[in-house]
């Protein structure tokens, strides 16, 4: 049995055939242009597995309607993509392959990849999180996506301006909210340069890594997970991921248990392949 | 058929039988002294019914161990009330009473008490949050407990220090965490009299509805609840609820959808009754 997967992201797509293991067979990736010349590309490679795909899973930017009640489901909502804004994504699938699908976001597709064959292989309570150009969160509860009323914004949590960090933050909405703080954005807006041109030693990347210790806390609080996986751009800052966890230890203050911190907050398994695997495991389930 | 509960806090216990609607036929109320005083209270009044009763749910004080697979399940763990502390409180009831048991905390039971009959009834995704001595809060994802690999410790979550208050926070492990900053004891140590002492126009209130509120921001931006019930103490202060809506719409700024705010952030339907009730309601499902 085969199944597709497609990983919808604001600037390309991956589409993928794989089998039962959520494996991937082929993989194919293009840039993110209009939805029309986009899809055209899906279709055809789709096209080619027509009569063996069973299933197909999508995982894709958003914010985007995950609610089944909703007549909107399925829908890209209000991106600043504007060309995607409102777009039934899920429809136009459905015209062209009468199979089942799964819709949810890349980062839910990334936390169900990473906890199928990544950095959190069979656990049902785990966070995935990416930090680059903004931050995203996907978390599995009791082995199923956290959704609630609409999928989570984990990215935008209040945090506790870092005593010598004087900038005010990017989010256009918060300002100094974690993502306004944090992501890859934050340093060009603090120094002139983007995050690749300064040294791994500079104090910037100790805010940073303040920052993203205090979600971590936030989400250990609230959620409990058995792991926390972080990729993205920015953790491929030499020592990033051990500042992080520093960090995390001091501001929790041994407040609740976690598990060993090596095996707590982690790097992920599957690099660039965590969202097109989770939307192979998401057509599997489908 | 009829079912007991039992909500134990760190002050005082309630103890109930119910029948299958969760409605309390019979409640009596005594102080939380030493585990063996308090427990032979619990007997007596449990024994008037030994061979109706057909489960028992438990809400307790704690921290408390909630995953089935430790072999600590059921104790009360590191609580400052030293008698408690590794109290192995199920098996104390299990050996008295033969019958099903429920174990949660007793935020998780009033959650599941304000989602079964209270101002949250029939909602699958909803948080029950009180403030009073402390700030505790439990939580309803997909139509069950959050609970992890622990219970959550959400009272705990950072908040960014409102720029006019100029108090370090109580909490003696994060210092100015929400519980830290908002709390009962937080009047106290601002002010040097109890929030009852004060008018309800006093500045301070819009401090603590300021803390409230960003919490409140976190809990939706990560959990996307349908509800959220806020009682305790500091909400019998005149305006106290219309604060916090206030300050959570201003420091969401439109970012996501949420219901109605009258709809969305909202007063107990069950009072002092929502832990008994989620305990009977517990014992139901058990």
């Amino acid at each position: 049995m085969k199944v597709g997967a497609i990983e919808a992201g604001g600037t390309k797509f991956v589409c993928a055939v794989g089998n039962e293991q959520n494996e991937i067979i082929e993989r194919v990736s293009f840039p993110t242009t209009t939805p029309e010349e986009t899809l055209a590309h899906v279709f055809a490679f789709f096209d080619q597995y027509q009569d063996e795909l069973k299933a197909i899973g999508i995982g894709s930017f958003g914010p985007i309607e995950v609610r089944q009640s909703s007549p909107r489901y399925g829908y890209i909502l209000s991106t600043p993509k504007l060309a995607w804004k409102n777009f039934d994504f899920l429809s136009a699938m459905r015209a062209r392959y009468d199979i089942p699908m799964a819709w949810t976001t890349d980062v839910n597709a990334a936390a169900v990849g990473e906890a199928s064959l990544g950095a959190a292989k069979g656990l049902n309570n785990m966070l995935y999180m990416t930090v680059g150009t903004g931050v995203g969160v996907g978390a599995l509860v009791n082995g199923q996506l956290l959704e609630g009323i609409g999928h989570p914004e984990m990215g935008h949590v209040i945090v506790h301006p870092h005593p010598e960090d004087h900038y005010a933050g990017f989010c256009p909405y918060h300002g100094n909210c974690l993502e306004g703080m944090a992501a890859g954005p934050s340093i060009d807006g603090r120094l002139g340069v983007s995050g690749k041109e300064i040294a791994a030693d500079h104090e910037v990347w100790n805010y940073v890594a303040n920052y993203l210790g205090q979600a971590l806390v936030d989400y250990t609080l609230i959620l409990r997970p058995e792991r926390i996986v972080i990729g993205g751009g920015n953790m491929k800052v030499p020592g990033m991921l051990d500042k992080i966890k520093e960090q995390y230890e001091q501001l929790m203050a041994e407040y609740v248990d976690y598990p060993a911190l090596d095996e707590y907050i982690v790097l992920p398994g599957l690099g660039d392949n965590a969202g097109i695997t989770g939307a192979l495991s998401l057509a599997n389930q489908a």
